[in-house]
């Protein structure tokens, strides 16, 4: 290693301050040289913790300094495809916290851009990074399974978000199952070519006030001809229950959930063991490090992005068509329409 | 225990000689003393292995027998409901295998008759007897898991059958699903109002021949707001495939595959587990043993009917609107239409 | 299946009863011809029950009956012996309840008499006969996990029985160790050289007044070099805690406790799975009848005995051995002493 | 936090580098400003990598400066009872790696030492702060489980070290087993009494000619009148098998192996599920950092030390204890002798 790749981190929030943390103390290979937020008191508050030496309250002062080789893009969702056509001409490699955006016709041109400016874009699907989903696609590429008939993906949050949060997220298709379709698309090796999708308000009526829904079923047809199906829920009280598994023409392979330790206790009453992690930070901790880790291996070596561009448009894709199908009373909608 | 139940069984193929075994050697309540086939002979070498006194070729004239105070009827589907109707006329309590009728309008009046001759009347949904799903629908109705919001199936046959009978079978929906349908009732304790259903040829392409698909997806509507979704297919290589989960307010209640034995065996290369059991003989074994005994104690005691004439029903009109749905391109499809 | 295997049971108790039902229900190559107990009235009881044509008050005359084949020997434990050495004089095949005899001088005998009457001669080991022990034995004779190295078995009863009943049961170690050695033996393919027992009373203190122990942990050393280990406890409040494991060379084999079904539920406060079974007949259910199916053909078509009167001499001496290092604080006791 | 604990490292090797990363990345509250190495280029090579400002060849020159508030005692183990010794007259805090020494005439001076210097003194048994062994000694401590009977460990390394490293290890029983011996009084909350062991070799011949064992089970009285068993092997080839267990009055709680990810695979042929982590850095890898975390605590806000040089103390008793016990063919040895 001749070399720290230089990192600017555009947002100075929970998920900024994360991947600085990883950065700084897991990632020996990088360094992060600067950060940019409107609120310039909350970036130098973290610039002074990380010992980060240039504060910028403008994105594109931080994109100007010609020691900058890379952003994260952690700012707010609307402004993920703005800075990253920023970025690119700018021709900083870029990982974007996903999504790129809500909205297909402002996606297109970030794609365009970066191809342009031949940077690297990586957008934040870290489950793509996390041990066990790794596995089971290790093992349906490997043909284990052999192939692919069904894809089962269970995507349950631990707590209802707050509604203000709800009430810009875009809705549960946009906001929680674009993680879900992409794993879709990265366990099967297949793309998803139509979607039905059932939705309805059990956990909290307020959601139903917002427009939104809190429970939902999906199901899809992958290009490969296998189908698949998710099921999610803003609030299962046990925790994070995040589960896949793929079944096939030579088998079934899947990933349980994560629990915080291996114990159990056998009682006159019950045996009882213990629950799923409670939330993403805990389930994903690994995986975090290992998507900036491999970002960062991709702007240094070249090694090939493992969720590029391409993978955040499609999911988006897919959350639309699932959205319209619900809106439409739950008729089938091809993605490509 | 006075008087032992005197049973008549119609039909003398594999599920009756099942029947009969656990009839003979598992419930000391009941007695056969009839059967019947139009197959003579293979009557004959049944009744001579379990000493069954009368033999008949016409199921008729073991309805005539004023000493049956029941009948299994065990013979091909198509007959399933002219002889529920004769045996309701005869007075017999009925416990009829699955399913009652493929068609509506056979079903009908086999409820109607029963309730004018006000005989019992069971369906063989041997499901609701097995000791896991019991446990599970248990666990719901004393509001464990509080509301439910979405239930899950899934249910694959270790081994694609032979083509010959599934081209009589009335379909995927229809021959393997109503099962399914019938544990989303059960398990919900709610009545199924809407299905969509997508479904595909992967297992084998001789079945797309016959005009039937082996791997499906249904997703439903349930009356009390809740979700479901059943995963079928014809053939899972590893074994037969029965798994439920039941996710509500309060938490998640599953039952998971049933396995041979208990070992685990740990070497350089991984840890190996038995695989679930093997068929549904295998696997509801017990299961059948019990729906049998209850039936018994419902006609001796008056003891509920678990799965009665109703239920039976329900199942296939959730099957045929599964089968509509899946037809019409997987559009949503109310039960009562 | 020319002719059945006509069998006589000598004792009436419960576990006269579960060979009886299970002779008469689960195995069709045999069939109950006689029945003897001093309660003579028990015996009756049970005869007309399973329609048992013959009654006898004194064993010897079931003995002198020409029509039986085998004798089920499930008289009291003082009986064991003298009845074997009987049984084997009047040229009937035996399947004896365990233990033979709590005294070597008494079982020698047995063992001399058996072999100059050329009967076949089963003790009721079984354990022998469960599927996941059988499977755990398989997978070390066919060396998948190397040599034997060290052998663990968990032997923990749900109850204590009750104080009268431990007074007369010869101690822990004689009376419910004895399948564990066997276990050891029967696991590992080899002999029990030496013997290590430490034990307590922590259960209940009446046992300590009766001079027996509750709680005990027995290790050993075995004739091809390796270690075994058993801990016991006369109460598992929590269910029949039955588990072994083998760790060999490449790799380790273990059989976990069976439940009564494979539900988990999640709540907002754990995890909760079901109970081990609850004790030795529904745990063992399946076992009883394999014994004696086994001990069937044996006799009708000369298959290898699979838990023989070596095998019952062998477990005593353990035991004794065993009881001997206790008493005497815990020192190494050789098994051929 | 107003200061940082300054902190001096005294040894370069492996286990010191682990440490030193984890105070640099993962303590934010404690700060290394000096590492001590006769080995003076290795300490600088490390010093460079973590920019710790102050490089010793000579420990006591660490010792000497007054910045430094704490020391990591990372060095040989014939060092650790001087360095400990010095450092306490140094009036530094102490965190020592296991064990304190292998003789016991060689502890006793450090307990006085520290004692009369009156500071904070840590002995490296890293399970204790273990999530799942935490886990389970909580639930003993609440008395969830009732009193004590049973404390079971297994403890089994995946590979067998070196015969040079073995040479001078101490033998089995002082070398693998401290670890073992403090989880059982960690868990019973309870002093260990008398020790019993058998061992043997059977992994590699070669153990023997240096007249030390591979396989070992040692079984203990504690003084609360539980008693405990400990099964070694110094080579599982599966993993690292670390397994606990404590059985009570009112149940049983225990911690399986933790698993490198949460995938099942079902075949045609098996159900297989992945392997323990392979080694104790994967598996107490984030112990390592509670261990400092806690100790860190301790110095800088009183808290109680959770692995004390008594725990040292008592964990080398009972193992010299077991060593005698086993070179006595297999005799009980009190641990107060």
């Amino acid at each position: 290693m001749d070399r720290k790749l230089q990192i600017g981190v555009i947002g100075a929030g929970r998920i900024a301050q994360l991947h600085i943390d990883n950065l700084a103390y897991r990632i020996p290979e990088a360094e992060v040289v600067g950060i940019a937020d409107i609120n310039f008191e909350r970036a130098e508050e973290i610039a002074k913790k990380y010992k980060i030496i240039n504060v910028y309250e403008d994105y594109k002062e931080l994109l100007g300094n010609p020691d900058v080789d890379a952003v994260f893009i952690c700012s707010t969702t609307d402004t993920h495809s703005p800075v990253s056509i920023a970025a690119a001409k700018a021709g900083k490699h870029i990982f974007c916290e996903k999504p790129i955006d809500r909205k297909l016709e402002r996606i297109i041109p970030v794609l365009e851009e970066i191809k342009k400016a031949g940077v690297k874009y990586q957008v934040a699907f870290n489950r793509r990074f996390d041990h066990s989903y790794k596995h089971v696609r290790d093992v349906v590429r490997e043909g284990k399974i052999g192939n692919v008939h069904i894809v089962k993906i269970t995507a349950r949050d631990p707590k209802l978000a707050p509604i203000s949060y709800l009430k810009d997220s875009g809705g549960l298709f946009l906001d929680m199952c674009t993680h879900d379709f992409d794993m879709v698309r990265f366990l099967s090796g297949s793309e998803i070519v139509e979607v039905t999708a059932i939705g309805t308000c059990l956990v909290d009526k307020s959601v139903e006030k917002i427009g939104d829904i809190d429970t939902a079923i999906t199901t899809m047809k992958l290009s490969n001809g296998a189908l698949a199906v998710i099921d999610n829920s803003r609030q299962a009280v046990y925790g994070y229950d995040q589960r896949v598994e793929v079944f096939g023409s030579k088998g079934c392979v899947c990933a349980d959930n994560a629990t915080g330790d291996t114990t159990s206790i056998y009682t006159v009453e019950a045996v009882t063991k213990n629950k799923p992690l409670w939330d993403f930070l805990e389930r994903f901790n690994d995986a975090y490090v290992e998507e900036a880790r491999c970002f960062i291996d991709s702007c240094l070596n070249g090694a090939e992005i493992k969720a590029d561009a391409n993978d955040g448009l499609q999911s988006i894709k897919a959350a639309l068509a699932a959205a319209r199908s619900w809106k439409l009373g739950g008729i089938p909608v091809k993605v490509e329409e």
